[in-house]
């Protein structure tokens, strides 16, 4: 395939939701593959002091409005309005890493999203985490140690590093080619992007 | 026509730009017509205490980065990143109120944009509004007293109450048949809104 997509994603973002729903369908329809990569957005928005939904805010009421309507338009699943914020440990940014690095971050955040969404059992809150990787089929006394170890914190650490020099803030974002975009409304820009930049070499880390 | 489309928007605002472009165009094509509605965007940010995009930020240089990709793909002139911030006196806010009561408010805008994006000379800032207004063929002996007068200072106060009723915190903000949408990417959405409500009835204010 001549080119893969990077999609960087955080697991506490709202709209990856609608991403991770049809990023693998519209990415095979371009002819592309998708390289998943979790990053820790909390830290930028920590450096940046940026809140993006603040609580009771007319910002955060439009958030869920909109994303009800676009799941409607994109034909994804909907039903009321989910939990958050989620994942205040980052436990569930840490099973994402040990994911990506053992090749089934898909599966992963695919269950994780319906399991926030639809089930209203957000993985990264309360003791959800554990039942939900069984119901996944992956052994939690595997995954767990490894996610909270400090070769996971080093995983994190650098996908900072790659935030800063990529000039990442949010989530979901498309790089391709060494060009960034944000937001699920930009997927099919990243794509049409990469099609007409057919002839430049692969990006840095693509598959 | 069955339906209006009230646009929100503040002159201080960069993605603005592309729909002061497009959105007569779109709307006509969907039958409706447009309602042109300044408002004191600024006051808003002021409350919540939200800078959109940050000196040196990465959000700052994505955004133009976005807006330079966005014209292309929209068919709309630009040639180099702008100033920015404008209209630090909300001047050319103030005389979007008087043309938006008076009933140019498209021309207004459309001439406004292009100083500001394609001539480089934003008349909201220095002493560009005088020549800016008699470029387009207005009066500034007319227009500018009307602008500073207690009266338009009114009418900013009333947009902020709009703005307050209806949750906006932006800037395009689009409002159909009670519904908000937020962004120059949220036009297509609002015009399918309305022609998938075209039995309700008309908005509140709609011409």
């Amino acid at each position: 395939m001549a080119h893969s997509l990077d999609f960087y994603f955080f697991p506490g973002s709202t709209y990856t939701y609608l991403t991770v729903n049809r990023i693998e369908t519209k990415a095979a329809e371009a002819g592309m593959s998708v390289r998943w990569c979790p990053y820790n957005l909390r830290v930028i928005l920590k450096e940046t002091g940026v809140t993006p939904f603040p609580p009771e805010s007319a910002k955060r009421r439009y958030m869920w409005r909109d994303i009800e309507r676009r799941t409607k338009r994109l034909g994804i699943p909907y039903t009321s309005e989910p939990e958050y914020p989620v994942d205040p440990d980052l436990k569930a940014l840490r099973v994402a890493m040990v994911a990506s690095d053992e090749g089934w971050c898909p599966e992963y955040m695919k269950a994780y999203y319906r399991a926030w969404f639809i089930d209203h059992k957000p993985p990264g809150l309360a003791d959800n985490m554990e039942a939900f990787l069984m119901g996944v089929g992956r052994d939690p006394g595997v995954v767990l140690p490894r996610a909270m170890s400090d070769e996971t914190t080093r995983m994190m650490e650098a996908s900072v590093g790659d935030a800063h020099r990529l000039g990442l803030f949010g989530s979901p974002h498309f790089v391709v080619a060494g060009e960034v975009f944000w937001g699920d409304d930009r997927l099919e820009d990243a794509l049409e992007w990469a099609v007409r930049q057919g002839d430049v070499a692969e990006a840095p880390g693509s598959l």
